[in-house]
């Protein structure tokens, strides 16, 4: 098979469709008044400070403005009550609103902005308000813990009141979930964890509800994993798969991301580590929901995904990265992605194996075996014979994630397994993690390999920082050596509740 | 009677509720895509050159803008139809409006205004477009010719696509009107009085459809005079009058303003002209429509204005203004209002006689024909013996202002009426009106005095020169000597669509 039918995919969207739920919204008002200020110990430059419990109302001339702190990151629509004081409205209100996940994005102006993506991602508005209303709820949905209240400009006649402000946040993800971790610390990453992994849980698995807003291939699995073990909104997934699958490329590749407005529409990206780990996410899902009918629908698409990276091995079963794919691994700029690549491959045909197993297709298993064995003797091929440690590409370059990706894939296990990432651990010189999408298989690699000290100390060193550093939710891009760093050119434009950073939801209850 | 009984306010502001309508937005498109250029010759220093038919679609990248040309002065909301283009919409889509009803207003930024009055009356918008609609229709109402449309920010995978654009025309005058004027100058005046008249014709009759957007009582008296012989729209006639009339004073004075929105409400200002000249709009209401038990219900408080201006006369008869209230009469800076306040009251003193003799109330005849007389003597005491001309305030000051109000008065009649006014046509020095409301009354003194081709030949001479500087409806402020002239501080918020401007549509039906 090389695309599933055109019936198949159609039903696939018309059961993605029939799951897109409606959200009710949960009004939450802000906890504080606060200042921002220059502060070169807090994250980013930037403190805030809170001034005491919101004291409304608020009494704003022309040109006053008022910051509020949520207290925590929010996804929603913005309601204001608005009032005019001191005489009638004698022209329109000019407002402008600035909401920002972190502190950075309300104490910096936009008007340097310099980033390589859309400065419309940026959250401000300027609203002109012929009649001010006593409550106005603004179209759009934000993504915030802080919103900056100014007032532009006033008649001559009145001032600006503002009695009221909150947040209509919505989620896909219901009910409460107990707590996780065994103290304080990993109890705070759980909690900024699962607000990440509840913000993110929209109409679909969004990747970050600020920026980008799409649902894609690689965010979904991580996003999937942490669900099952806590919200446990199975539909979502479903539609989730349903609608990634129901856009199949003519060539049978699954796309790396779909958008959902203003119709369901692919995002014309495709990934190859993404593709490769459809078939893992298919079957992680029926193993959770138990809905092994979507399973058995959606297993011919993720053995062909093994099929199209198999495409790019060598004759001697090794990954070769012949640059006519994407292949994301990480944001690092500096990592060699080919043996990082090639366990990818290894890891997810392991999970195709037990996907064909449960569904009880011995051929496929045995095709897929076979598979396997021949990366085995790929893999081999680009391990070092004194250290043992995976190379990558012509500069033989030794990285976390190739040493990670191949113990997932099973190139290297038990003690060989914990000896290559104990190796990399160690060594100044290996490519570190750029983000947290790979620190999360970092981790994962770790556990597979026994290392249960290393993943736990791992885990509180990379996501406990955020959240040392005042993070409500998990951060898109995180070095703790440039807290400013940003693939797109702009800090200002990261997302600051994303998808992938989540996983110590799962970390925490695996 | 001080001021009518509350049931009677009561009464008037439900009665004002009920005539409240629903305007049908008609569909404008643009004439032209245009741009501006700089060019000292054409008004305000900027002239739109059309660049041919509009040639939509347009497809626009990120920092690219279009100007279109409606070819007429519109009110009403603005419809755009936008698409994406190249690729899926990545990002949010941020556009900037700027509307105008001139073209200083598309050609100059905003960002160095600083008028007196709110800069929030500036028609710019800035829109965030998260999903682009084919058809918005952007909320607010707005007042222009010109519409620029920027893109700001794109995605990097797509542009945006311009599809159409229009305005929803609103308006409470309909059907045509045959047009007046017995040349093709006068014609053309007449159509763009007609224009103004039309689009300040709304859900009461606003002074400026673009700024104020209020019901003022001394404009409504002269739109209403051209609306009798025009649309003949006499429930928004008889809505605004009884929304004046219900919010009286406690000590019987109407406002000289009203709100609509989000309630009606008083605009708690009171100027001393406007009151006097309410009995003439009763009187000319009454005459028009038939309406003559609104004239009675009214007629108390029309005498009652009378009265409060009354307060203001010295022993011997004259006006003095002791600076308790605004008198209005023009925005000249310099002139004295003494002498055209005088005028004003014994103008107003003759239409509340005729308003009493029409309501048969022969005691309220003959008391403010009493009063007529006293005027006359105290008139005289500000004439100069030598020339005749009526001279104000401690200065002396000779002014077209008083000559045209004590001619309206009939404190001088006929050829008497008719030297006056010659004289300070003649004059340099006499204090010129400042702006088109006392331009008005001093072409209707001249009628009155019989001087028909002085009176046209200024009508041809004021209105014509905006005529001839492209005004596709009248404005509020214009000084041929200083075309940037404002009474707030900046050209770009002087309202150039304005009520008391459109009275070429009486005087040409007259």
């Amino acid at each position: 098979m090389v695309r599933p039918s055109d019936e198949q995919l159609s039903e696939w969207l018309a059961v993605a469709e029939s799951l897109r739920s409606t959200l009710v919204p949960e009004r939450v008002e802000p906890v504080a008044v606060a200042t921002v200020v220059a502060d070169p110990e807090a994250f980013q430059g930037w403190r805030v400070v809170r001034q005491g419990e919101r004291a409304l109302p608020i009494t704003l001339k022309q040109g006053e403005s008022v910051l509020f702190d949520f207290g925590e990151h929010l996804v929603g629509q913005l309601e204001l009550r608005l009032r005019v004081v001191r005489g009638p409205q004698d022209a329109p209100l000019r407002v402008r609103l600035v909401l920002g996940e972190v502190p950075a994005e309300v104490a910096e102006p936009f008007d340097h902005y310099s980033g390589w993506l859309s400065r419309s991602w940026l959250q401000d508005e300027v609203l002109n308000l012929d009649i001010v209303d006593e409550v106005l709820v603004l179209p759009r949905r934000y993504a915030f813990q802080f919103v900056k209240v100014e007032i532009l400009a006033t008649g001559r006649n009145f001032d600006a009141q503002l009695e009221g402000i909150a947040c209509l946040a919505v989620t896909a993800a219901q009910g409460e979930v107990p707590p996780a971790g065994a103290d304080e610390e990993l109890r705070a990453i759980d909690a900024v964890a699962l607000r990440t992994l509840r913000n993110c849980m929209l109409t679909v698995f969004e990747d970050g509800p600020k920026r980008d807003r799409r649902l894609w291939l690689g965010d979904l699995r991580l996003q999937a994993l942490g669900n099952y073990r806590t919200y446990r909104n199975h539909d979502l997934v479903k539609r989730s798969l349903c609608l990634l699958a129901g856009f199949t490329r003519e060539d049978g590749a699954v796309p790396a991301c779909v958008y959902e407005y203003p119709r369901a529409k692919s995002g014309d990206l495709y990934i190859l580590d993404y593709c490769a780990l459809f078939g893992a996410t298919v079957l992680e899902y029926a193993e959770s929901s138990s809905d092994w009918e979507l399973a058995r629908q959606m297993a011919p698409l993720a053995f062909r995904q093994i099929d199209i990276v198999s495409e790019k091995l060598d004759e001697h079963g090794t990954f070769v990265d012949d640059g006519t794919w994407w292949v994301f691994i990480d944001w690092s700029e500096t990592l060699d992605k080919q043996a990082a690549m090639h366990g990818v491959l290894m890891c997810a045909t392991l999970r195709c194996i037990e996907l064909a197993e449960r569904l009880e297709m011995p051929k496929e298993v045995q095709r897929l075996r076979r598979l396997h064995e021949r990366l085995q003797v790929g893999a081999e091929r680009l391990r070092d014979a004194g250290t043992g440690l995976f190379l990558s590409g012509k500069q033989e370059q030794v990285s976390w994630g190739s040493q990670a990706w191949m113990a997932l894939g099973e190139a290297v296990t038990g003690d060989e397994a914990a000896s290559v990432l104990r190796q990399v651990a160690e060594n100044p010189d290996a490519v570190r993690p750029g983000g947290p999408y790979l620190y999360h298989y970092v981790v994962e690699a770790m556990l597979k390999a026994g290392m249960q000290r290393e993943a736990d100390a791992l885990l509180r060193k990379y996501w406990g920082a955020m959240v040392r550093r005042g993070a409500s939710t998990f951060w898109e891009v995180f070095d703790p050596t440039d807290e400013h760093r940003s693939p797109y050119g702009s800090h200002l434009v990261n997302s600051y509740c994303h998808a992938w950073s989540c996983t110590p939801a799962y970390l925490l209850r695996r």
